[in-house]
Parts: C-alpha cells; structure tokens; sequence
C-alpha cells in the first residue's frame, strides 16, 4: 500500500472538504481497506457527469486498495431527499423506485471496481424496522439540530411545508453508515449534515465515527449553475458517444480543467504546464478529456470513433468553407487576439460586441467554442471562425 | 334517547370548547349511539382527580347511551406525551408501562360503565407498524404546524432540545382516532392540538372528522395551579376515604363548585340557588362533595364512615374546647363578619390581618377552612374558630 500521506494528498484532490482531515490520516495510517461509503438515491434515472464526482473519488479508493460499500437507497427514495430542495419532493412507489435501481446500478460499474465493491439497498435493513425502533432512532437528533440545515431553515422562513417525515430522511442516512460500518463516507456538499449526522450516531452505537469526505457539485456545461438535468447543462452518461464529446468541446478552458481534476486521475500539474507553454493546445486538451469519458462510457473504440467523427466533421466544414470569405491573420506572441480578428472579418462592430459574443460563448474556432480573447495558435494553415449558427468565415494564418 | 340539543347542553357543561360545536349537533342528531374517544397516557400510576374530569365527562356521555372508547397509550407513553412539557420527558420501558396501564384500567371503571366500554392498547396497531408506515404517517403533517404549538414552539425558542421522535407523538394519538373511528374525542386544553389533528387524519383517511370536546385543567386544591402531582395540591383516588375526605372539607367555596361542575352530575343551578339563599350552609356541600367523591372510589359505606369521622373530629374539638377561652356573638342578616369577630376575640391586630389570613386560607371554623369575611350561621350553638395551628376559641352564637 502506498504510504498513508501520499494517499491522503492524493484523495484530498478536489475534494470541498475532508472532515476530520486527521481522522482520515489516522484511518489511513492502520494499513487495512477502508470501507468508504457512498449512498445513492436511485430516482434520477438519467445519470450525469455530476452524480460521478463522488464514483470517481471512491474509484480512487478502490485503486488504493480500498473497499467501496455502495448503498442503493431503494427505500430512502421512498421518501425522497429532503437535501437543497425547496420543496417536499413526491414519494415514489416502489416499482419506480425499483427500476431506477436497476438502471443505476447498470451505470455505476462503468466507473468502480467491481471486485471491490459491496453493493446493499437500504430497504434491507430499513424497511423490517418497527415503530418503536423508528421512535429510537428519532430520538438521536433534535428538532433544531435539523433545522440548523440550510434547506429546511429556508423553508421554514419562507413558510414552506416541511413534512415530518422528511425529518426521517437524515436520520434513515445516517443508521446506514451506523449498519455497514463505514470508515469513510463521501457525499456531495449538500450532504454534509447528513454525513455528519452518521458519525453521530456511529458514535452513540459505539463504533468508531466516519470520516465525512466532501465533494464540490460539478458546474454544468454552462459553467455557472450545478449540473442538472432541470437546466438542460448536463452530459448525461447514457448519451450516445458523439452527444457527450461534442458537448466537452464546447466547455470553455477553465472548466475542462474544472472537470480534469473531478472526473478523472490524470496529472493536472503536467496538463496544465503543458496547456500554459502552448505544448498543448486546449481544443486537444478538450479532445483528450471528451476520449476519456466516452472510453469510459462507452468503451474505447466508440471513444476513438467519436473523436474520429468530429474532426472529420470539422474537415468537411474546412473544405465546404472554400465557398466562404476568406481573411488572412498573422499570430503575434503565438496567439491570435480574437476581437480584432472578428472586427476585421466584419462578423463584429466593434470590439465590445466581439468581447459579449466571446462571453455568451457564441464564438467558435474548427467547431470548438472559444471564449478567451486571446487564441493561442502557434502553426500555419486554416480556421474556420463561427459566430453564432449562421456567420462564418475561413481564416488563413500566416507566419 | 334524549333530544338532541338537550343532550347538547348537558354535554357542554363545564367544557372548555367543543370544535365544531354545531357537528357534535349533527352527530347527536343521527340518534345512533356514538363512539366517543379518550386516550389516556398510563405513566402516572397515581391518578388523581384532574384525570378524572374527562373521566366524567365520559360517563356522562355513556350515561345518554353513547359509546364510550378507551384508549390505553401503551405505545405512545414509550414516546411520551410531550403535550405541555418544557423538556423531553424519559422513554419508559415496556415493563413500567405495563404496570401503570394495569392500574390505570382498575381505576377507571370505578367512574365509567363497564358495559359501554371498549378498551384498546394502541400499541395493538401501532406496534406493528413498519418504517414505510411511519413515513406514510409522518407525511401527513408538517414541521411548522407541530413548531405551532406553544409547548414545542417555547422550547424550540428557548433553545430547549426537541427529539424528532416528539413529533410523532401527536401523528401517533391522531391515527387511533382513524383507528378506532372516533365521532368525539375527549382531551385536555393541553390535547387541542392532537385531538384536532387527529380531525385532520380522518379526513385524509376519509372518515367523517371526530368533533374535539376540549375540557378545562382542574385547579388543585390549592385553588391556583392546576392539580398536579409535582405541586403536591392533589387528591388522588387511591387515597384513603378519611383522606379524600379532609382534603374536600379544606377547599374554598368557589372550588367546591367548580370540583361540584367538573367532578359531578349534581344539578349546579339548584346547588347555588341553595347557597344563595342560605338554605344549604356551604360546610354541608362540602360534606356532600365529599362523600360524592369518596363513594365513587371507595363506596357508600367508606363515604358515609369518612364523613362520620370527620364529624366527630370535630365534635371532639368542641369537646376539648371546653378549655379554650369563649367569646360570644350575634349573627347579623344571618352571617357573622368574620374580620370583626376574629379582633373581638383578640386572634388578630388588625382588619386587614384578618382579611390577609382569610386570603392564606389560615382561618377554620368548625374544622373547615373559610375564605370568605362573611360567614352564613342562621343558628345558634358553639363553633371552634381557628387561625393557623396554634391559636383556637370557642365561638358562642346567641340569638
């Protein structure tokens, strides 16, 4: 096993929060696997790239020999989680619930060990449980200490029902971690009182309390909100191989990095040395992130397929751009500066126009979009130069 | 059966509310015998008279040929009633529960009729039922409807903490009305709450909604706080007849006739015309609340001895006040003003002394404590006049 500090330094990447940082260190430094909890709530049958931050991480687990139990909330999701809503959410029937289980159970091996993975639904446990044992377990937290949460304090100033038994939920989350005896639990930053909640009662069950390994909500396609499907931003996993490469070149250059360092284990140290010497260009940056999550996905060959597709795409726009207009520019420092460009193809009025049309990311370079005024291009030859769908122009670069 | 709105008034003497009072109207008027609900929480192995009222109220509801239902909260008082509670009280264990819900049923049918009782233990259906259930049930309320309630909106206020399991206390006592089909349910002003509650999970279950017959806290003997074991202002029924008895006989007159309102079937407006006009003096009411009382928990013969004995107590206080000074006095308009006559007899300095003393409830006559300054004697003889515990004489009344 890889020394507990190197570990430590390598799984605290990306993480919001590690809570208590010394804890993991002390876990990690008894040289056994960890059994690293990660519940799910099956009732988003459409997984996207969000709901893989916290697999990533725990594939990272596994690959430093690490246990991942994973917990189908099957009978949580009959409640629904209460978490960063600002409303009750619907209860689904069992059949539902069941099926959207199935599907994601199907996606997560994409992305974990398999031979390294226990997999339970909470119903298991939580479902033969009594009344009274429901009453003992309520009994663990207070009214208060649920209502410190920030969803439920907005919703109960705004006056928003709140069901009692959303009050559950939490506490349901919680006795899991209690049942499998987790070492560590991972969980989004909406999940922190959860998580914290199953220390709590891991410590009154007398067991030694997890450690609460917190993982930042992955930006959307657009880069500003959360990834989520009610926004339309997301790359969902399920997406045929073209959808998802397509919709990685088209993030802008910080969230490429944003999504490097979230979603897979490359050395973001190189990668970004390389992109800031201009060894790397960042649309290959982008080709190379999109072939690692559709092999990932969808397996290698649809990844190399994907790649292959969209640069024969851009060809063919190259070569059906012999009918464009045609104007010459010449890189100075081994970058094109983008405004004056737009300017003196006449596709911009005035540099404050090309400035918004880069913010709105209505600007595309050989299909990629482009959002930096500054386009680094260090070789001769020809761009095609997009703004919004229908002006475009061909351009020649010069040395 | 007895008209409808004749019942009405006869079932509304002495209550607090009844919500809606024009459906228990309705109800009364379906002329069929109706299932009338009281729950009753067996952590108090000393009943005492305060929990007799809704008792009573019962009786008289059996008495015009309705149903009456008894609810043993066998399973609610391992929760723990949190109605009015400035803390979260202890959850009993299964044993200490047992044991009060077997005193509490042999204390009961001393006041209600045994053949128009059904008794239940919830813990019958609630027992049973598993997590999913408690869901079902815990959504059917919401957080700030329970953090309406003065009790948990005062705790929560001042920081006092709330166990979760406290909110299913109130969603627990509503489902056995659903259970047992309730028309009325009795409770205490601290049960509005839960009774009203249980209206609403009537309707969600489609029932027709019981109609809440909400009656007052009885005052403790003291005549101030309301009776309560903790104050030590009680009778319990369990007390011996002498001591039942005694205490009745130290109550003040305004407290006979509330004890006389809550407590009994007696008529109160023939009661107070009697007072009133001097036809009854207010130490034989007392007597015969007394032996009211005593003969509901102990019989006839125990009430007839305990007032035998109290009488001649008192008789052998005249007895032994041979020795004590004498002081004559003529009543006047039928009353003997007591101030005057306790300064004539040299027991007090001063008028207001003598009204303070009253207030403390300090002065006896005969035995029997006396609030009031005029004191109703249409007959001469000799009574024994004291002020505390040490100072006594013998009053000499002359025509």
């Amino acid at each position: 096993m890889i020394a507990a500090r190197e570990q430590l330094t390598r799984l605290a990447r990306g993480t919001a929060t590690i809570i208590p940082r010394e804890e993991l260190l002390a876990k990690l430094e008894e040289r056994r696997p960890l059994r690293v909890k990660l519940g799910v709530d099956p009732t988003a049958p459409d997984i996207h790239l969000g709901h893989t931050v916290a697999l990533t991480k725990l594939r990272q687990f596994q690959d430093l020999g690490h246990q991942a139990v994973l917990i189908i909330g099957d009978f949580t999701a009959m409640v629904g989680d209460p978490s960063g809503r600002s409303a009750t959410r619907p209860q689904l029937d069992a059949a539902a619930v069941e099926a959207a289980a199935a599907t994601y159970q199907e996606q997560v091996f994409k992305i974990l060990d398999r031979d390294r993975t226990e997999v339970y639904r909470n119903g298991e446990w939580l479902a033969p449980m009594r009344f009274a044992d429901v009453i003992r377990l309520g009994a663990q937290s207070t009214v208060a200490r649920m209502l410190e949460r920030d969803d439920f304090a907005t919703r109960y100033r705004d006056g928003a029902p709140i069901g009692i038994h959303e009050f559950l939920y939490p506490l349901m989350q919680a006795h899991d971690s209690v049942q499998i005896r987790a070492d560590v639990e991972l969980g989004g930053t909406d999940q922190t009182f959860n998580v914290l909640l199953g220390r709590q009662l891991q410590k009154e069950a007398g067991q030694a309390p997890q450690v609460a390994v917190i993982l930042p909500l992955l930006e959307g396609i657009d880069g500003t909100a959360k990834m989520s499907k009610s926004l339309g931003n997301y790359i969902g996993v399920a997406e045929p191989p073209a959808e998802i490469f397509g919709k990685i070149m088209s993030i802008s250059d910080t969230l490429m990095l944003r999504y490097y360092e979230l979603l897979t284990a490359e050395d973001l140290t190189a990668l970004r040395r390389a992109l800031d010497a201009g060894g790397m260009h960042p649309m290959d940056a982008k080709k190379r992130l999109g072939e690692l999550l559709v092999t990932r996905f969808h397996g290698a060959p649809a990844a190399l397929e994907a790649r292959r597709a969209f640069e024969e795409r851009f060809q063919q726009r190259v070569l059906d751009s012999a009918a464009l207009d045609e104007i010459q520019v010449t890189p100075r420092e081994g970058s094109i500066w983008l405004p004056g460009l737009l300017h003196d193809a006449k596709l911009v009025k005035s540099n404050s126009e090309a400035r918004r049309l880069l913010k709105q990311r209505a600007v595309r370079i050989d299909g990629a979009t482009v959002e930096s005024e500054d386009y680094p291009c260090t070789q001769t030859g020809q761009l095609v130069l997009e703004v919004g769908k229908r002006r475009a122009i061909r351009v020649r670069v010069t040395g």
